[in-house]
């Protein structure tokens, strides 16, 4: 089988690292390097912390592997701001992986500001994409919005959970239960697995009517390699499913994209400018005198600030 | 005592569906009727689903109506944008308090766009403090990152945890971690607490140097009433220590609440004019055709879109 790959690990590793320290060099880079990469499959592994995550990917990479197909790995790790590095916990588990030439793995930290992660985690990807391994995994850990922003970028997300979680499934982020192509019970070994999977069929039920893929559920036991097999298999019939009536589904997810490259980009040059002019200095201390208040500051900031596209 | 709300409950109920369902005419509302409320004391509290937060809500409304004080709660649902309903669950519990004329309860769902709830609680939470409660709660459930947002207005945020977490504790958003006042061990009597103390400790410890208020620890067991006096001192201490040290908390948070709102208000424009501009449907064409990619693409939204702060 033909490797696709257009770089080593080395060269791959040093453009992430430059990604991840120069958010604004990023984009340079990445307007020469990004390609389409339609034979990459893209697969979004997420759910809540302690759901088996790392051991599910593992044996997913395993059954890539035996195919002979190369994988690339992004997990992302919340990690202190203060410290910057990662940490690893259950990670290690992958690193099964670390010595085969056809498997690169990337561990990302939120390193930085609030809600930064998934920006530069959306250009690694794309990075990786264009590299041009078979498949591309990205695991991350939590259910909240930057998961939401990541798993945008897959073309099949498997959100995990674990029986006894109870009504903490409702409790889940809707937007996360929205875009789980497959849902996945893994250590399906333990009690309230019944329970669980009714209240995940009565999530897709609900839903039905709106849905172009009905996601099918999956029973794991990841640490005993049970289960994987049937997943792999509504994998491939999802990857079938994508060939057929995938156009307007990655059109989306590609428009998804733009708006939230967009608004990041342009948020970062709006706050600068309203900085540079003094404006929050003065809001504050309009609102601490009393003179104002935050809704009359919008206002000003909507009748004041001009915004217009054109050469 | 005096009750200083400004609404009777009927119409404060109308005035926040207002506000959920009207998002624009909720700006002209709070234009007029937010005013800083420096009485009032604004609590959020947060943590993974069953933590046992809505307990522990019930238990502080409990303690504050005991000294007489009014407290307006809003608790944050997820909720399927499909049914538009909150999911009532273990809320029902502080219903309790539903026939008390000095409690005023509202559950927000997370009905429409993904992301979308964060700047309509936040709406909401201003309208309440405007009000004039002398206690204001805001309960979210999960650790994201639009749970972050809407922390960002409380004066004081309990972080609420259950021993058995383990290493998840770890997993938790950084920035959950970060907005922490106070942190809770709630059901404390099971198994692990040691363990969850001595995490948490490591990450206050870790954080230390640039703290300006360290946050206590504080173990309760909600159910049994167990360790809620000791939670209140905590509470009151921190807000005598904001008294004298918070200009500058109080400060920040605004900004950040500035900043919030501008990107919020802004980028909707900016998505509508590039719609109207039909960039996006360009894009997704030079995409599909191998013309462009979404990089280029930001290049020239950065070079076309004019943007310019002036009367």
């Amino acid at each position: 089988m033909e490797n696709r790959i257009a770089f080593d690990f080395r060269s791959l590793a040093k453009l992430i690292t430059k990604i991840e320290n120069d958010r604004a060099g990023s984009e340079e880079l990445l307007m020469d390097l990004y390609k389409e990469s339609p034979e990459t499959t893209v697969i979004g592994i997420t759910g809540p912390p302690g759901a088996g995550k790392s051991s599910l990917t593992d044996r997913i990479i395993a059954e890539y592997r035996a195919l002979g197909k190369t994988v690339g790995v992004v997990a992302v790790d919340p990690s202190s701001p203060f410290t910057g590095g990662a940490i690893l916990g259950d990670r290690i588990r992958m690193c099964d992986h670390s010595t085969d030439p056809g498997v690169f793995i990337r561990s990302m930290g939120s390193r930085g500001s609030l809600g930064g992660l998934a920006p530069a985690t959306i250009d690694v990807l794309n990075l990786m994409k264009s590299a041009g391994f078979d498949v591309l995994i990205v695991e991350t850990v939590g259910v909240g919005q930057s998961e939401i922003d990541v798993m945008s970028i897959a073309d099949t997300v498997l959100l995990v959970l674990v029986p006894g979680m109870g009504d903490d499934v409702q409790a889940l982020k809707a937007g996360i239960m929205e875009i789980a192509d497959i849902f996945v019970i893994n250590k399906a070994d333990k009690d309230g697995k019944e329970r669980l999977a009714a209240e995940i069929n009565m999530i897709i039920q609900l839903n039905r009517h709106r849905l172009a893929w009905e996601p099918p559920v999956v029973e794991t036991v990841a640490t005993e390699n049970k289960g994987i097999s049937m997943l792999m298999d509504r994998i491939s019939e999802r990857s079938v499913w994508l060939k057929n009536n995938g156009v307007q589904v990655k059109r989306d997810k590609m428009l998804n994209q733009f708006k939230h490259m967009a608004l990041d980009r342009i948020g970062a040059n709006i706050l600068a400018i309203l900085n540079e002019g003094g404006m929050f200095t003065r809001w504050i201390s309009e609102l601490e005198s009393g003179k104002s208040n935050p809704y009359r500051a919008m206002k000003e900031l909507i009748e004041n600030l001009k915004i217009k596209w054109g050469k």
